[in-house]
Formats: C-alpha cells, sequence, structure tokens
C-alpha cells in the first residue's frame, strides 16, 4: 500500500531547518586572504594574477570548445544541477573536497546507527553517468540526439576552491586530503561559475562554542559523535556512583529545529532501545537536554506538528528548555538563559551538539566583502535567476546563496490585512499576526524566521508606534516591508537546494527563461519512538499551481502524526534515496535495526 | 544445497598465517617500564606497590566470594574462553580497549568495501550474555542448574592493561580512549589471569617500515586503507600524464602469507569490477605488486592452493616478485633483494601494506623480560595446559602465546625417516626433506615455518654435517631436535586462538585435564576473480580422532579451487560469523556488491 502510494508522493519532502554546517572541519590548509594569498608550502603570492610555475597554481582550465561550466561543490544543489544540465552545450567541470553526495536528512539516523554512513552516500563519479540522471532528462536528452553512447559527462575533481576571482573569470583550487601528489593547487577558468558550497554551522559568536561543541553536517561528524556516545557510556560503566556515571552522560544539545529534534529523538530510542539492555545502570543516570531559543520546537513548521513534537519529547526522557538563549559553552557546560526571566543558569554537558543555524563559510565572506553590490551578510545576494549581484557569470544556490524575493509581502497587503483580521476589527493584535505567520509560511518562507522574531522579541512593540497593543494597516505595511527585506527569503533545506539546482540546468539549458520559484512541498521530522510528524503537500505537490487554489480542502495540507507518520516518513525517505543502492542499502539498515538492534560497537 | 552442507562442515576454517598485528596504534599513553612507571601525568611511581591516593591507581578488584578470572583481550582467544567459562564458578572480568569482537578473515575485504566494517563486528557486551553462548555450552550450563534467569555474565571493562604484576596477582590499566573521566587508571587482582591480547606487526627491524607502511590489523587500518586507496585515483585523476597518474597508483604488499594475498586479491578486484569504469586511464596506470620472501604465494599451505593462487594472481593485474627480502622501506619505494642473485632494486610505491608476521606487544616483552623461565621471545611461553612457565595462575592464548610441543617430531623420527625417503636410499636429500615437511604441516605445525628455513635459507647445508647433501639418520634427528625447538609451535590463526578459549574454559571449569591439542581443521583463501582455495579436513572436522586414520581417503583432505571453492568459501566464512547480525550483513553486502558493486565514496 506504502508502495503504491509512492508514485503519487514521489519527491514530496523538505523542512524548515536551520542547517547546521562545518565546513572547517573538511581538512583544509589556510585560505588565500582577500588580497594577497598565503600558498600553502608558505610562498606569499598575489591574488587576481595567475602563476604558472611549476607547482603554483597549474592553469588546468579544459581544453573545449564548448561554454565551460565550473560548479563547486557536491551537495544537493549541486548533484541537481549537474544531473539536469545539457552537457551537449557545456562542459563542466565539478569541483569539491568530497567525492560523494551525502543524504543529510538521515545524519542524525547515523550518529547512533539506525542507518548506517555508508547507505547514504553516493560517490558523484556515479551520480554524473548517464544512467544516473532523472528520467524527464534523459527524454529531453533523447530528443536532442544524446544517448547513453553519445552522452558525455560532466568531469569531477576533488579538490576545495580556496578562492574566486570573478574579475578574471578563475577559480583557484587545493587538493586538501591526504594523498595530494606533488603539485596540489590548480586554477581552473569558467565561463559561468555555479557556487554551491553549502553553509557553515553559526555559533552566533557565542563563546566556547568552536572549541566544545560538536556539529553535524559531514559524515564524520556522525561517525565521531557515534563514537564519542558509547565511549561515554563504557566510561561510565567504570564508575560506582550515581553521579560519576551521570557527569559523563550529559547530553545537551542547543537548538530545535529539525537536527537537533531528530538527534535529541534517536539518541533517546538508541538509549531505551539498546543501550539499556547492555548498561541498565549507566542509563539510569543518563540525560538528554534539548535547548531550544522559542517557546516550542520545531518552530518553523505547522503548530500541530510542534505541539505533537512536544508531547512526544515529553513523555521521553529527553528535558525540554524552551525560550533560552544560550550564551557560552564551556568543556562541560552549556550557559543559558532564559529569555523571560532573565535568569542565568548552567546545564552540565558531557557532549554539547550545536545546531542553531547557517552562515556562509570563509570562502564566501571573501568574495561578499569584495563586492560593493553583495550587500547581505547570510549568503551570496543572488536575483531571481540565481545570478549573483555585481559579478558577471557567476550563480549561487542552495544554503550559500541569498535569493531576491521582491515585495511578495507587502504586493499583498489589502488581502494579507483581511485574512489577519480575525475579529474583523479592523485593526491586529499580536495573536492575529502570529496566527497569520502560521499560516502563510509555506507561500512566503520569509515570514517564518520573522515570526520567531515577534514571538521572542520585542518586534511587534516595535512597530506598534502608538502602543495601542494592535497595529493598523500602516504600521502593518512597515512591518511587511521588514519582513519582506528579511536577509535569507529562502530556509536552507535540501528541498530549496535541489529544486534550485534543476531550475538553473533548465535556466542555462534554455529551457525556461523565468526567475526561479520555490514549491514547498511539505515538511516532516522523526521525533522519536516510532513516530513521526509529516506536513504533506498532498495535492499541491502534484498539480499545477493555479489549480490547486480550486481543489480545496484536498489542496490543503495533510499533517499526519504518530506511527502512521512513521511509515510515510520512511517510505518517503526511502524513495528520495538517490541510488538503488541507497535504497536497497537503507531499507536492509532498518529491517536490521528492527531485527537485530544498533550496533554497539565503538569505532 | 550449500547450507545444508553447513552442518557438516561447521566450523571447519582457519589457515596459517603471519598475522599482522599493530596494537601501537590502539591509541594509548606510555606504557610503564618494569622498574618505575611513569605515569600518564607525569608522576614517577614504583611499581609493584598498591597505590589508591585518590586518581592513581584506583583498586577496582571486584567484591565476590567467587575466584577471580581477568581476562585481557576481545579477539579470538578472549571470546571463545567467556563464552565458555562457567561462571557460577568464576567472577570474570574482560579487560579490552576494543569493546567489540573482530571477525579478522574479513579484514582484507573490508579495505575495499567487499564486505563493510560494521558487518564484522559485535559488541562483547552482547557476545557475554547468555543467548550468545554456544549450544553446548547452554545444555551444560542448564545440567549445572543455570537457566536465562540465573546466568552470571561477565563484566567487560574498556581498558588497556598496561602493566601485568604477577608477583602481586595484579593488573593495572587505563582507559586510553577519548573519553576517559577524571581517573583513568586503575589496578584489578586477580586469582587467575588470562592473557589473550594478540600480537603485533614484527618489521624485522627493517628500516622505515613503521614509518612508511600501513598495517592491517583493526578496522580503523580497513578504513585509513580504504580511503587511501580512493584518495590515490582521485588525486591520479587530476594529473595528466601515464607517468604522474602511475607515481600516485603503486601499491606494494610485502609478505605473502593469507593476509597479503587476500589483500593483494581483493584490490585487484576493486580495480578492475568497480574502479575500471570510474577512473579508466588512472586503471591503466594503476600497479599492484605482491613480494614474497619465498619462492611461492601461500607457502605454509597446501602446494595444490599455493599453486593454484600463484596461476590466478599471474592473470591478474597483481605482479609478483617471489624469493625476495626487503631491506628497507622508504616513503615512495621498497628497496629488495633478490635471494638467488644477491641483486638490489626498488620497487615504487605509493602505500605499502607490511604483512609478514607477528611478535608480541610491549607490554608482553616486559613480562617475557622480567620472569627467568620465560625463554622464548614469540611470544608468553606456556605448558600445555596454556599455563605461563614461571608465573602463579596466568594463562596465555592465541596469537600472544607460545605452546611447549614437546619432543613431538623426535619421537616419531624413524617413521618421520621412513615416510621421507621416497627413493629408500637410507639417506634424504633436500628435495625428499622438503617433500616431507610439505606433507606433514598439519600435524606439526613447527613444521611449517622451519620448512620455509629450509628453503629460503642454508639450514638444509647446516645439517649436512659431512656435506654429503644427503641427511642420514643421525643428521636428521638434530635437525627434527631443532624444529621441535622452533620458537612459536602453533601458527598465529583465529582457529588455533579459539580452540585454545574453548580448551582453556573446560580446564578451568574442571571438565578436562589433558593437555591442549590442536586439531587442524583446514585452511582457505580468497585469490581474488571469484576464486577461492580451500582445504578443508571433510571427515576428519567431524569424526572423532583415533576414528580418522580408519577412514582411508575420506580422511584425506581435500582440496578445492576455483569457483567451487569461491563458494564453500563464503558459505563457511557466512557460517563462521560470531552472531545473526553479522550473518545478515556480510550476506547483504556480498549481495549488495553483486547487484550493485563496491561504493567508491571516500571518508
Ligand atoms: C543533520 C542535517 C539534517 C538535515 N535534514 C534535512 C531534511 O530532512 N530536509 C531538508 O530539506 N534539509 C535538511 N537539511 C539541510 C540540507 O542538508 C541543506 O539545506 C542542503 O544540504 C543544502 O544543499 P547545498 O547543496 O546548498 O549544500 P550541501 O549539501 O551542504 O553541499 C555543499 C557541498 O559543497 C562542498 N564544498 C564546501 N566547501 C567547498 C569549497 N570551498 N569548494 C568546493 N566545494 C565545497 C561540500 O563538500 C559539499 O559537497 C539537513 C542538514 C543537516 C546538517
Ligand atoms: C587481516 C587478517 C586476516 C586474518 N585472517 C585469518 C583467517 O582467515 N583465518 C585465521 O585463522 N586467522 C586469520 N588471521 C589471524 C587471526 O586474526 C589471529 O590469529 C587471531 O586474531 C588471534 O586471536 P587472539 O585472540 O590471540 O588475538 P586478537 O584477535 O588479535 O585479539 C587481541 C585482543 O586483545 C586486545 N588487546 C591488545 N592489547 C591489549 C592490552 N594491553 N590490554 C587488554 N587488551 C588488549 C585487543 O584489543 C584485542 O581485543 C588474520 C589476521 C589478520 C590481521
Amino acid at each position: 500500500m506504502i508502495a503504491s502510494m509512492l508514485p503519487v508522493v514521489l519527491q514530496v519532502i523538505g523542512y524548515h531547518i536551520p542547517a547546521v554546517a562545518d565546513t572547517h572541519r573538511v581538512p583544509f590548509r589556510p585560505l588565500m586572504s582577500a588580497t594577497a594569498a598565503v600558498e600553502p608550502q608558505g610562498r606569499v603570492v598575489p591574488t587576481q594574477i595567475p602563476f604558472d610555475d611549476g607547482c603554483t597554481y597549474q592553469d588546468r582550465t579544459p581544453k573545449t570548445l564548448k561554454e565551460k561550466i565550473v560548479v563547486l561543490g557536491s551537495g544537493w544543489a549541486a548533484v541537481k544541477f549537474v544531473q539536469n544540465i545539457d552537457t551537449t552545450k557545456y562542459d563542466v567541470s565539478i569541483i569539491s573536497p568530497r567525492n560523494f553526495f551525502l543524504f543529510t536528512p538521515f545524519l542524525p539516523s547515523v550518529t547512533v546507527g539506525t542507518v548506517e554512513g555508508r547507505s547514504i552516500v553516493e560517490p558523484i563519479r556515479k551520480l554524473v553517468q548517464y544512467d544516473a540522471r532523472p528520467i524527464t532528462r534523459k527524454i529531453k536528452d533523447r530528443f536532442a540526439g544524446v544517448e547513453e553512447e553519445t552522452f558525455e559527462e560532466a568531469r569531477f575533481v576533488e579538490a576545495m576552491c580556496t578562492k574566486i576571482d570573478p574579475s578574471m573569470n578563475r577559480v583557484y583550487c587545493q587538493d586538501v586530503s591526504s594523498v595530494a601528489g606533488t603539485c596540489d593547487t590548480f586554477s581552473l577558468d569558467y565561463d559561468k561559475l555555479v557556487i554551491a558550497i553549502g553553509a557553515t554551522s553559526n555559533t552566533f559568536n557565542t563563546p566556547g562554542v568552536k572549541e566544545n561543541a560538536l556539529f553535524l553536517k559531514e559524515i564524520q561528524d556522525a561517525t565521531v559523535i557515534r563514537s564519542r556516545i558509547l565511549d561515554a557510556f563504557e566510561t561510565a560503566s567504570q564508575k560506582e556512583t550515581k553521579e560519576e556515571k551521570q557527569q559523563l552522560l550529559e547530553f545537551v544539545v542547543v537548538g530545535a529545529g529539525p537536527t537537533g529534534v531528530e538527534f535529541a529523538a534517536e539518541l533517546d530510542d538508541y538509549i531505551r532501545e539498546d543501550l539499556f539492555n547492555l548498561y541498565p545502570e549507566e542509563v539510569a543516570a543518563a540525560r538528554v537536554v534539548l535547548i531550544s531559543s522559542s517557546d516550542d520546537l520545531l518552530s518553523s513548521y505547522d503548530k500541530k506538528i510542534s505541539d505533537f513534537t512536544m508531547k512526544v519529547l515529553e513523555e521521553s526522557r529527553v528535558e525540554l528548555r524552551t525560550g533560552v538563549r544560550v550564551t557560552e559553552v564551556t568543556k562541560d557546560s552549556v550557559v543559558c538563559k532564559d529569555k523571560k526571566t532573565g535568569e542565568t543558569f548552567a546545564e552540565s554537558s558531557s557532549l554539547t551538539l550545536w545546531s542553531t543555524g547557517v552562515k556562509p563559510v570563509p570562502l564566501l565572506e571573501d568574495v561578499i566583502a569584495q563586492i560593493p553590490e553583495q550587500t547581505k551578510r547570510s549568503g551570496l545576494f543572488v536575483d531571481s535567476t540565481l545570478k549573483a549581484y555585481g559579478m558577471e557569470n557567476v550563480y549561487a544556490l542552495g544554503d550559500c546563496a541569498t535569493v531576491y524575493s521582491g515585495n511578495a509581502m507587502q504586493n499583498e497587503l489589502a488581502q494579507l490585512f483581511t485574512k489577519a483580521d480575525a475579529d474583523g476589527s479592523g485593526t491586529l493584535d499580536k495573536a492575529e499576526l502570529l496566527s497569520l505567520f502560521g499560516k502563510i509560511a509555506d507561500k512566503y518562507p520569509q515570514a517564518e524566521v520573522f515570526e520567531n522574531r515577534i514571538k521572542e522579541d520585542d518586534v511587534f512593540e516595535q512597530f506598534d508606534d502608538d502602543g495601542s497593543g494592535e497595529l493598523d494597516m500602516d504600521e502593518f505595511r512597515d512591518l511587511l516591508a521588514e519582513v519582506d527585506s528579511m536577509l535569507r527569503s529562502l530556509p536552507p533545506t535540501a528541498q530549496v537546494a535541489g529544486q534550485q539546482g534543476g531550475y538553473l540546468a533548465s535556466l542555462l539549458n534554455g529551457e525556461t527563461t523565468a526567475g526561479f520559484k520555490y514549491f514547498h512541498k511539505g515538511s516532516m521530522a522523526y521525533v522519536g519512538q516510532e513516530k513521526a510528524a509529516a506536513q504533506v503537500s498532498m495535492l499541491k505537490s502534484i498539480l499545477p499551481e493555479p489549480v490547486q487554489a480550486l481543489a480545496g480542502p484536498l489542496g490543503e495540507d495533510i499533517v499526519l502524526t504518530g506511527g502512521l507518520a512513521e511509515i510515510v516518513w520512511k517510505a518517503l525517505y526511502l524513495d528520495m534515496q538517490i541510488s538503488n543502492r541507497n535504497k536497497a542499502q537503507v531499507a536492509f539498515d532498518w529491517i536490521k535495526v528492527a531485527m537485530f538492534g544498533r550496533d554497539t560497537s565503538r569505532y
């Protein structure tokens, strides 16, 4: 039954998540600075000058008559782009320090072994092959006369881009892995540059986070966390008192977006289902604390989902701390401030996972700082065709991009006001405003971020110029202008990144000229105890947009919670796996865990 | 069909292998010296004195009225011992830095992903549970009134033994993992100590090996090798000329025992079956070189097997260098000396795997040096009940033990002479001697090591006192005395270690008083291209020993080579997996590789 549902809900996925990135920990040597680049070997070389003195930045620009596209990254955005680009038109090179695609939604599962790391990775070199292209693309290719035999693959280079020089249409790269050969730096010239390098964890400059917290972004992060959890249980088992044991077993998760919630939920499952049998006394001493800066969890989701998640987690071992701002992370504690009471307290912690949001990687900050038109700090600012402002031939997509979202909300001022004014009073109180923002998050992703600010900070009061406790139409207009100008207009999700990748390929292929439009297909989260929460835009995801409005209740979101949602969650995510090998592996992992439990070998 | 064969050939396994160990790389802080111990924190403490000043070697001896057994190690020997020991009689503590058992025969497969690491590990805490005990043991337990509910489990402590003090019946340990808590050192008193800590790689003091070669002993080693291989292919793909590519893709394996041969064979499979499609130009440049110090491969096996292996590898990409001694390993080469011609040459190498043999770990060398009765340098010298000479209550088994083998060969002087003297001349020439040693390796494992020495060195000449080119009976007797005194009397195999574990449990349980007798059940090796070689003592493995001699040809070994042997190889090894989870995983891994190939994601 589930299987027969699949075609219908195919690729329905994604949630709004402040994804945590930590590309810092991809081992790499110092980046070049904006004005002078310190070469790994210590030679200082001026930037924006091409080198070819033996080993210093060999020019590896491909010799081709076609237009040259260089893609940076091998994540969601890059892969969807590459799988859809017309390689008869373009010569495509992909640069990434990671030679595989990673199915990030399952990273929380990998930290405890519900799914194995190898099950959710797939080599880029396989994904660029003809066979791996989506069927829709293959049909287009076929019309263009491209068959498997004549298909030209994109080239993959395992290296890190260390500098982008838009004035020269050139990128500088370095092989940062342990086997790097003698000449590990090179440059490539492009006709079009597609930047899809993701983002890094935002610590909000909170002291101690970088030194003392773990992040969850790459497969190695999950491996380290898995080993650390077991190591803590093994060491605790050597201690005699409950206090000593507890000291080693305090797991604190900062950030209650999907990554934080799913990690806490998976950890709770693991403790209850597997560790309990092997470490009973230690399990009695263990604690899992989840800290949320807002008053609820998964605050960007439908309220039904966030309430349900709260309920499920309250029934678990996970201790919730909501409405709390973290002011410092130390070696063995997380220092917190209650937003309402202003009270300061410390949660002792033996392992802190930081999962609060993302910001651009240094390479990109470097570019942003150099280009005057780059006015956003949250990512490379691009227009609706994903072309970067102030640069020629440079496109950005996925977590590293900030798309211009126009004045969408202001344009609908009147309708939104009417929709919000539930009591027809002609003014909006805070409750009415929040309720509106809760309803429209799908259509206006920028509203989500703002919704939290209304809840947490005194934003409402700022816009309530006359202090009446209500916003009139003018005050509401000002507020919408602010919302529209929100730095990050689209959430950093796989869904956004993937759609942008597909879109940009169509644009460059000449199959569309319109701007990018994000289409939210739904959100899902696993909340533990074999329960999930899913908000699936059932019909929306298959009907053409104009028809959706007509579809009435069927066009509405379906919110599923509990055990059934878990089945949907599993079916959808299984179907989303990028290769048949991944599908088989993940399915086998789940069956295996159901039959034998998770492996607790520590390595 | 295969499945129905399984009960018959159950547990038929093992081969003679110079296993490579490198426990050095289990991260650990300095060992205490023999007379004064430098504590990790830098405090110098005299040995053989109990400490209890806060954190320094807390006494963690269990409070119990039962006799206390401390087991060091969680490998083949330790696990088989613990699964068979009577826990109503003994309080059992297991100390090992590795909280899991590792199925070493599949480590070569893990280096290329034919089998995944997680598939061949199983947590010790699961293996000590009632459920995991062998059925034969459960029956005995049942007779002793032990049921699942009343069964007392052995205790596991994840730590490394850093010093053994036999005079105090005490071991000193340290939690050497990254989560170690505040007090990471402790001591345990024992009534009986069971040492099963395996062995480490023997570099024979060859210069440069430790610095430049890789070893294959732990799961992390396999992970590192897997990543290094792919890293080399990725970097090579960035180079333009075949020479540059080749420089990065020269894989040299030193040692043609089962580990070396299987690694070379798996690597060749990997290159041909998986990497060829993704890195065609690099594959054309890649080289695999296998260096053997003797004139053949797998020299401890039946000659049919070693010939077959040679033939299969000659048809592959693997380049064989036989009769070669390695004199040095540098960063990018392996320096060799042809034993016959004396000629010196260098094989360039970008990755050198060293797999030539084992020697005791430093902890054990320390003990051996302190006890005058410990006269062997190859391991802790134990009598036929596995009790260490010169120490009370200390037993050793597996790779770390050297069992006294008596004068077994000298006792059969006359028969052996007759058997050897094929031409009935009354004297033995070198060929007759070698042929004899080839035939009797099963019964006298000590003969194996010696056989190689006859082949490679001028041992024959040494014993041929009168220089006649033939050995007479007296000369032969002297030679047998030397063979009997061979340092390592049993090969360092899982088969020996496991049998010793089971035996020692029976002895201590009071179920036997006889000495340990090794029973060779057969040898198998995977030689690549879906071919294996197996020498299975078919009937021998199920018949009681006295009956075997009567069984005639059926009692003989069966030697299988080729595709059928691979099926037997797979069936037997699958059956040997230590848990049902392992069985399911390994089977799934094989199916997956057959369907989708091996994963080439590098991490
Ligand atoms: C634990 C976790 C769970 C998540 N769960 C979900 C979910 O369930 N649903 C959902 O929609 N989203 C989820 N996300 C968010 C989602 O993963 C991201 O939004 C998505 O990965 C963004 O895609 P991207 O292509 O922009 O970047 P990424 O997928 O992060 O890819 C970035 C790529 O760029 C490469 N790169 C980095 N620096 C350089 C450089 N200097 N040069 C060249 N290459 C470089 C990286 O190696 C990588 O290949 C999750 C994120 C995390 C961390
Ligand atoms: C790659 C490879 C392939 C092999 N293939 C085969 C095969 O096919 N057939 C076969 O019969 N044999 C095979 N062997 C040999 C076989 O693995 C060994 O003979 C066997 O493991 C020996 O068992 P053991 O219990 O003595 O030692 P091990 O299995 O090595 O176990 C030693 C244990 O001691 C622990 N330890 C180490 N130091 C300390 C310390 N200071 N304190 C406490 N614990 C410590 C280790 O963590 C480990 O748990 C292979 C070996 C290798 C490396």
